[in-house]
């Protein structure tokens, strides 16, 4: 019987935790300081709810003293110091907090106290990483590497035709921080929603894709000549977007409106969270394309493409992106709890997608849960 | 030598004085209240500037006390209560000041003091209730009357194409205010920025067409079985405009912004003056198609076209904004000062577009100073 703690029972959170609920030996503690949130897990069998404080370190440790292994499911400005509390507490973690901090720091730290700590373990990043390692393993190097990414409601509704998974104002920072991408060997910037192109996906039909900053480990841990990730939208988006960024609407400066001090990004805010809320009833999808080119070892030019396709759970009512996001982590967390990975250190999935087993099961298992994912083509 | 004063002497009034002063038996008075706006008309030959502040009745009683034809270019918000005191005082007057207030409200009053009370006579309202007045004199009845006009900038810069003439408040009243509409003999409403088609215009290009609330005057003084005002931009405006709109940022009503209540509106068209504000050597033009349509006295179809076209003089800067609205007024002031035109009421230009001679008049004096107007076909 090994024993599992879930630090968050959010949107996610709770979806791991009822991923993991469903075996038997498992018993897990699931650690939120809401009680709104703790009641999306009560109802699951061999679920001990427990409430605490996440933003502090002494809470963390008492409540993974007793664990197996941990998974990392809070806020990402508390993810940071979560992983590090983990970590110091000698605890394997699988983490999907995405803090805005460099969690490869914590390397050393990881390797000193033998601890394998998994981050970054979604979608994208996630199985976006994973796919990039897998091709990194059969390849000489690595001539392009580009991720295709993105969560869309199926129903197309004007202006934005896009409804937010997570927080709108996760969204507004991502169409305004500027993009790291690597070309030719170097580390370049572009601006955010900069590059737009038009994709085909079967089933979805015509995205637009740009520029955002999201490769995140990747830009330290694999060695590409060029590589860079672009969010998916339905064509359109990114030009309504730039139009409000350019016209001032998401600046972060206050300006004066009539005597009141204003910052324009919260205000934007306000009104698109009210915009793009999603209705309980509306389904979304997720789409990953992840393509890697590059000589193989005998010289040979090869094109690796990695797909990922995923709706709305309708008998479950679970979003797509709580799915896609959260099985990864339930599914390395097992692992982890029961030995069957085991890497000291910080390790996103760029690490064990070039471990053909651990690439294999993680196929396997999310196919299981309906989850489409795995290589397009050769 | 007739004596002429000006309310006003913003852009339009201004450019409406620079007209005036170029006839040798016309002595002008040019009345604001703001220093720097009399400054435009000081250098002016026959001009004497005054200053006074036409937010009150008696100054204006004062200033136009030996008027032979007063000219009223003051703000829409003054323009009501600007026009009845000089009706009270006797005084025929050309005006251009736009005034929200329903002006036929004064036809009993101009009537009683025998006075001619030109109104509305700019582009349009204006020249277009002229070509309406016009088409409804060779007509048994008007079937249908569209009007489309819009002032663009020449150079289409992204994403509005679109530069402001006046200001950014009119403009986004434009945009959130019912449009009022005649349908089959009914007073309908429709939303502005509704009905969108497209146009070509030789010379511009393709321009959209959208319902905007301009009808004023021909609402009550025209019998039509249709007649509608649309706006016209570079196709693309009016679905930003909408998306702004049905996102909630011309609102009317604050909002909560982290502790500060913030209209919307105030708040957007801060940004949006910004990101219209015309560049002092941006040019910009002017384009009006108003087509009407109906039975002849005979019972032949009939379909009469007027079109104007006109751009920012290069020699003088002047707009074709202030150009077109301010010659049509300053050409009728001229004739009522002369006692040329004299029918004592309110009359908004399709009165006078039933007389040749005076419509003849206005198409050649526009003419000669290179405001292309006219009918284009018949």
């Amino acid at each position: 019987m090994k024993q599992l703690v879930v630090l968050g029972s959010g949107l996610v959170g709770s979806a791991i935790a009822r991923d993991l609920s469903r075996d038997e030996d498992l018993r897990l503690t699931v650690v939120d300081v809401s009680e709104a949130n703790l009641e999306r897990v009560a109802s699951l069998p061999r679920v001990t709810p427990r409430r605490a404080d996440l933003s502090r370190p002494q809470e963390i440790a008492e409540a993974v003293a007793g664990a197996d292994a941990v998974v990392g499911a809070v806020p990402g400005r508390l993810g940071f110091q979560m992983l590090k509390t983990v970590i110091e507490a000698g605890k394997p973690i699988c983490d999907i907090s995405f803090s805005p901090e460099d969690v490869m720091q914590l390397e050393g730290l990881a390797r000193d106290k033998g601890v394998t700590a998994i981050v970054d373990c979604g979608v994208s990043p996630g199985l976006s990483n994973l796919a990039i390692g897998r091709a990194a393993s059969q390849l000489e190097e690595i001539d392009s590497a580009v991720i295709y990414v993105g969560g869309l409601p199926v129903e197309r509704v004007w202006p934005y035709e896009y409804r937010i998974v997570f927080s709108a104002t996760d969204v507004i920072e991502e169409y305004t921080r500027t993009a790291r991408i690597i070309e030719e060997r170097r580390l370049v910037t572009r601006e955010a929603l900069s590059e737009v192109e038009l994709l085909d996906f079967p089933g979805v039909g015509t995205l637009e894709a740009f520029n955002t900053d999201g490769l995140r480990t990747l830009l330290s841990t694999v060695s590409a000549r060029n590589m860079r990730e672009k969010t998916l939208r339905y064509p359109g988006h990114a030009d309504r977007m730039r139009m409000l960024r350019e016209t001032g609407f998401f600046a972060g400066e206050p300006i004066d409106v009539k005597g009141a001090s204003v910052v324009p990004r919260d205000f934007t805010e306000r009104l698109l969270f009210r915009a793009w809320l999603r209705k309980p009833d509306e389904e979304e999808l997720t789409v990953l394309r992840v393509i890697v080119e590059g000589p193989a070892p005998g010289g040979e030019a090869r094109r690796f493409t990695y797909e990922l396709f995923d709706r709305t759970d309708r008998a479950t009512g679970m979003t797509s992106m709580a799915r896609t996001t959260g099985f990864p982590c339930a599914i390395m967390a097992r692992m982890l709890a029961r030995g069957a990975y085991r890497d000291p250190g910080v390790r996103p999935p760029e690490f064990f997608g070039r471990q053909p087993d651990v690439y294999e099961h993680l196929v396997s298992e999310l196919g299981a849960r309906g989850v489409r994912f795995g290589e397009a083509g050769g």
